[in-house]
């Protein structure tokens, strides 16, 4: 998991290359649809949760999340002949994201894959393939492959943006992960591995690094750790909040969504609650028992940075609690919802 | 909550006999329009779930959950005027989801409003406002008024619906709820308050019962309780089911997602883990190592009544602990997701 962390500014910088040059085939293949759909699992969904801020809010284009059963399962017959299916797999053999992928030509979509292997059945059955560059990941816990996934996804609003591009932004992103690789996360690693409960929370574009922050904690560390979004802890979760609890916040540096981070800080404080804070403004910091700096990149594609401090204090977490990082205990690679046979 | 619970047959039919009539007008709004985008929070927003499911499966119109902060925050220009987009709020008067709305409407889209409060804000300046007839609800946490959100959802997928219609099913859903007002839960309220840990979990069109057991549970019993769908289970946080935990599954009696959930019941024993079961199929039934049983009403309708079993369970639950069910600590009736001032 450390090797593929490390690796990530390269990994990133080759997606780049690599997909940047696709921009044309997007935009033709969305010529006259209005809609896009997004259909993913574990890790993958929550990168493509950021895809659905990013695409709504950038690009202006009305994007949802697809509930794989409906296709696999009810096999809804649903006119799609307006929308662009985005299908999102490492693997791209994940069955019922290939299966949803189907379904979707079926129902007169236009399709896009984002994976990380060429030649996938994701690959090579999607109208445009968009194929990351991250390289073999060894580890289980997706990190690289995750983080190429977002860059995906930033290539696709970029290409769908009427307005200013994205692109610009995207340049920076090696770089910015580059600097997060030397945080010192020690220190939050050792809060972690001794708290009695641990929630995440985020929102907007920063919302699937929150809950991508919970799941990999949960895989890497064997903890049960909640994620919720920040309206979403407000409505219910927040009054399970006491002493003992460490509140993890991923919040952006700037945009509308940063100053109320502070809020919640200061909620949790008078709950009896400590708080880790990765990046947000200069206030949010101060106010937080703990904090990790985060990427100095734009709003739109600080995401796909942000999650780098997460995943380094995740990773020492780990040897922390003398668990193996890059083979937890009962996961695999690929994951199939259905049981085999 | 138990008087609240009790009055749910009434408050079902009241409701069905309020809106039933409404339909011509929700048909003449959605006429040319394509989509449904449903806006919502906290319990109302487990019932749009249900919503989402029923109206992709029975009424096959692509259906989506909006992302709040996208409208109230972000406040981008999406154009929406092939959408209706349905609000649902129990006071109608959740300041974003009000907001909302709003902007909903600025972008094109027609409004739909489901709420328990005739003269709301929502109410007041939706398209259609379907209100529901549950009647005050003194009790904090939401029992009628979410079992009556689910009956507008069925009625507006009946609506909207091109093939048989859910009318005649939707006519047996007091009766039905009715019957499980009887279920004897003592078993299973002991069986959780002493249980170390608790995750729920459910799929399809049973996936908001569960995630409204699991907030349910949390906000009026104080525990930490984990709501996954059972995709999102199997990737990642059932590694962390171990000994000491019990898992309450939400299963369906009829359909494509009844069977496999009796494979779930087995990897979760493998992996030490009790469960507690609601509904199902005969087979999931007998592996339970506890059993509430569920409606006996078609798949499409049978969420709307498979919550009454968990509302029961949560109250006894809850005194079981020496907590009043009615006041959970922390909670308000309307949240606001900012703070005031």
């Amino acid at each position: 998991m450390s090797a593929e962390i490390a690796e990530q500014p390269a990994a990133a910088r080759r997606t780049l290359e690599r997909l940047m040059p696709q921009r044309e085939s997007l935009r033709e293949l969305a010529q006259g649809r209005r809609r896009v759909l997004l259909a993913a699992r574990g890790s993958s969904d929550n990168a493509a949760i950021y895809g659905r801020y990013l695409l709504e809010v950038v690009a202006e284009v009305p994007t949802a999340l697809a509930a794989p059963s409906v296709a696999t399962h009810y096999q809804a017959n649903l006119d799609l002949s307006d929308t662009v299916v985005v299908s999102v797999s490492q693997s791209g053999s994940t069955a019922e994201i290939v299966q949803t992928q189907q379904w979707a030509r079926a129902c007169g979509a236009a399709t896009v894959a984002i994976t990380n292997v060429d030649g996938s059945p994701l690959a090579q059955s999607a109208d445009v393939a968009l194929v990351t560059q991250a390289g073999p990941e060894v580890a289980v816990p997706a990190t690289k492959t995750y983080l190429t996934q977002m860059v995906a996804l930033g290539v696709l609003a970029d290409a769908l943006s009427s307005g200013e591009a994205l692109a610009g932004d995207l340049d920076q992103v090696p770089d910015a992960v580059s600097r997060l690789l030397q945080v010192d996360v020690a220190a939050a690693a050792e809060a972690l591995a001794v708290a009695d409960q641990v929630v995440v929370s985020g929102r907007g574009l920063l919302l699937g690094t929150a809950l991508e922050t919970a799941l990999k904690m949960e895989e890497t560390c064997l903890r049960p750790v909640r994620g919720y979004s920040y309206a979403d802890l407000r409505h219910g979760p927040i009054s399970v909040v006491s002493e003992g609890l460490l509140a993890v916040l991923v919040a952006a540096a700037h945009g509308p969504l940063a100053e109320p981070m502070a809020d919640l800080v200061r909620d949790l404080h008078a709950r009896g609650a400590r708080v880790l804070g990765i990046g947000g403004t200069p206030t949010f910091a101060e106010l937080c028992d703990l904090h990790l700096p985060g990427p100095d990149l734009s709003e739109a594609v600080e995401p796909i940075a942000s999650i780098v401090p997460a995943q380094l204090m995740i990773e020492q977490m780990a040897r922390r609690l003398g668990l193996d990082p890059d083979n937890p205990r009962g996961l695999s690679k690929v994951t199939q919802t259905e049981f085999a046979g």
